[in-house]
């Protein structure tokens, strides 16, 4: 087995990647709102020996509901019933630093690392949704830098909350009656621009201390947030020189905060259709795309784009007057509109390379082929590993345990059976340290 | 078997009501860290047909940690994985309107109410705890009217929120590739003096509608806050004659705001204490009171009464001089303040009927006893019901369960089998209707 190993995450987007995963023959059109749906995904990927699950969000009603299932259950709560059905995946959920207090989410996710026995991820994201800042008082989004010079802010305060208590922290010796030793937990005492909290944390530490911080913003603000905080980034990239750019460049910027390269995980989303020839792959391509509802894709475009749908032709390319708005969103989108510009591609043959919702990179093909490609960018360098984002869930994520897992083991580039107990352990990261400089409650 | 039957909660105070209880022989010190205990909790509460299981909160360290359990596990993360380990029990959980968001409350308590096939309950509190106000960036604790105001302003979005969707507004129909019918799902548009909240959730309604809402505050706001909105009502009443002048003063309230008397449920706090004889019980509120460590109660009274604790003498009447604050807090010890002012107690005599904590009555006795008090309490019109406190958790209330619960069956008082599946089946309450008058979306 080659000493590098890939790293396996599975997103589990609502019943799948695609659009239309919701109307194929054997999707639970309502898995979306059934933890169960959660569950039996998480089950095939620990199956799989993944790393992690990944539970991406947004706090509001999205745009086009009547098209396609949207964000609807809380992460953390899907995560407490996963945690409960396995025993080793890791648990990554996303949470907004917009709309949230920090006292609250480090609380809320040091819980979840607590009742999984170590195996929690936050991913850290600020929401740049307009629905979602209507549902806390805002009229519009807040400004791109501010809300991630608040999100650095928030992640600092989380981070120090979860580092306030020292391990050995809690006696509990029923003989002498003494509880908890508060020479070991610290006040905090933060007070910044956009918080203050005292603290402590009202939690002791994990197995792994604490959980891991994972970040997604590919912007310039997101990369300094990633490079100073992210300990497993999921990236955008639809090249291997992309790839391998952006690993390069955080691993860079990581230096700069004193950072090790090796304690971050960078790994591209991948969104997979999977066949079990390479023609067989491109019919199951073609029928979910068939499936894709009416104006969908088209509706879905033109609000990125901030056009009017009417003004846009499927069979001709993109008009070159628009741009995307340049406020840092939408990277994963922008990535894609780059190569359709770049290679001519029509309105129709854009919407299909974005597998009829978001900007990640679609590979169609059978398991070798996958297997080939995965291999080619992590041995390149320009992946750790893969978010993956099957089809169609739970079918396509199996088609990928039981096909493409086996070859990757048996190249020894991914693990057979789990050698750790905690996420840290997954992914190759230290157990998260406390912070003895913090003065303690008593002395 | 009578018509009116009694409704019984557990509240899983930690390890159990008693400061010592962790100090005991058979109980696990560090379960209140353990979803695992809180599972094990519930599943006994479950095998003995019970309402509901009870979760307190508050989001800080609390006071005098070094000497007992503390609110620790955030609720909701806790009720979601006994939510999984159980089929019938109401999970009920606290949650700050003051340190909180409306719509991530509505959420969070609407995802669980999905997750457990509706059979959720949220309490709402409005946290008076310097400690946590200093981990959400103010100095002080916001003055009770602001928060009261606050309060019921927040629950008001909260239920908006939850009715915002009509039952068949999801219609998932992979034929016509319809997905969700906004013509039945409304936004909210609130606009008033705390919250801005546009709405409409992103979630649908649950077999039972919506979450049951619960209070515990009793005040003059608190009062006023439950007669509007708590549809469960976790009181304090240490004699039958204020049980009764409770019940009647929040139904008259409650009729008001044009709600009905059975549309609230009232359940007293009751601490209880469970010997095979009276005398056996005896002995073991001795035991329990002999492990409570060193000054702990002395400390956390004088806590309570902000003094010294060096001014206080065990074996003398409380000084005549000593108020609560009248902030309207404390309405728990208060009552027992009272009791002890009327009948002369000593400091030491005070603390005992405390139960080394709290204010709540405590009962010490065999399971015929206790049964003779609930049934009186019951009969009187005291008590819909009971919130139980058993001193030691879990196995206080694996007593009360095995020894109380066939007695309460027998005398038709109680339930031997669930007759519902939903938190509002089990209490009698109607299933949460919907808000038609909101504007739809579309249609």
């Amino acid at each position: 087995m080659s000493d590098r190993q890939l790293h396996l995450n599975v997103n589990i987007l609502n019943v799948g990647f695609y659009g239309s995963a919701w109307r194929t023959p054997r999707a639970d059109p309502q898995g979306f709102v059934d933890v169960g749906h959660y569950v039996r995904t998480a089950q095939i990927a620990e199956r799989g020996t993944f790393d992690a699950i990944f539970l991406a969000d947004a706090p509001a009603l999205s745009d086009r509901p009547e098209y396609r299932p949207f964000y609807a259950l809380e992460p953390t709560i899907i995560l407490a019933a996963v945690a409960a059905a396995t025993t080793h995946i890791g648990l990554i959920a996303t949470a907004s630093t917009t709309y949230n207090e920090p006292f609250n989410i480090a609380r809320r996710f040091q819980s979840l690392d607590l009742a999984s026995g170590g195996r929690v991820g936050w991913n850290v994201v600020t929401t740049a949704d307009a629905a979602a800042s209507r549902n806390f008082g805002f009229d519009n989004v807040t400004a791109h830098a501010t809300r991630y010079e608040r999100a650095a802010e928030f992640t600092e305060v989380v981070t120090a909350l979860w580092e306030s208590w020292e391990d050995d922290a809690l006696i509990a010796d029923k003989a002498t009656g003494a509880f908890l030793d508060l020479s070991r937990v610290h006040a905090i005492n933060h007070s910044g621009r956009h918080f203050t909290v005292k603290g402590p944390l009202n939690l002791p530490r994990s197995p792994q201390g604490h959980p891991v911080v994972v970040q997604a913003g590919a912007s310039e603000d997101g990369r300094q947030l990633a490079a100073r905080y992210a300990e497993a980034i999921f990236s955008v990239a639809n090249t291997i020189e992309e790839g391998r750019a952006f690993a390069d460049d955080i691993r860079r910027r990581a230096a700069r905060f004193g950072r090790r390269g090796e304690d971050i995980v960078v790994l591209p989303g991948l969104a997979t259709v999977i066949g079990s020839t390479e023609e067989e792959a491109r019919r199951r391509e073609e029928e979910l795309w068939s499936l894709i509802p009416g104006d969908y894709s088209l509706v879905r475009i033109a609000g990125i784009l901030k056009v009017d749908p009417a003004g846009l032709t499927l069979d001709r390319p993109l008009p070159d007057d628009i741009a995307l708005p340049v406020d840092g969103s939408q990277t994963f989108f922008r990535a894609t509109l780059d190569i359709a510009r770049r290679e001519g591609l029509t309105l129709r043959q854009l919407l299909r390379k974005l597998g009829g919702g978001t900007g990640h990179r679609v590979i169609v093909g059978s398991p070798e082929s996958i297997a080939d490609d995965i291999e080619r960018w992590f041995r390149a360098g320009a992946a750790d590993g893969f978010n993956l984002m099957p089809d169609v869930l739970p079918e396509g994520l199996e088609a990928f345990v039981d096909h493409v897992v086996p070859i990757l083991r048996k190249r020894g580039l991914f693990r057979s059976e789990y050698r750790g107990a905690t996420l840290r352990d997954h992914f190759g990261l230290q157990r998260a340290q406390g912070r003895p400089s913090i003065p303690a409650l008593a002395g």
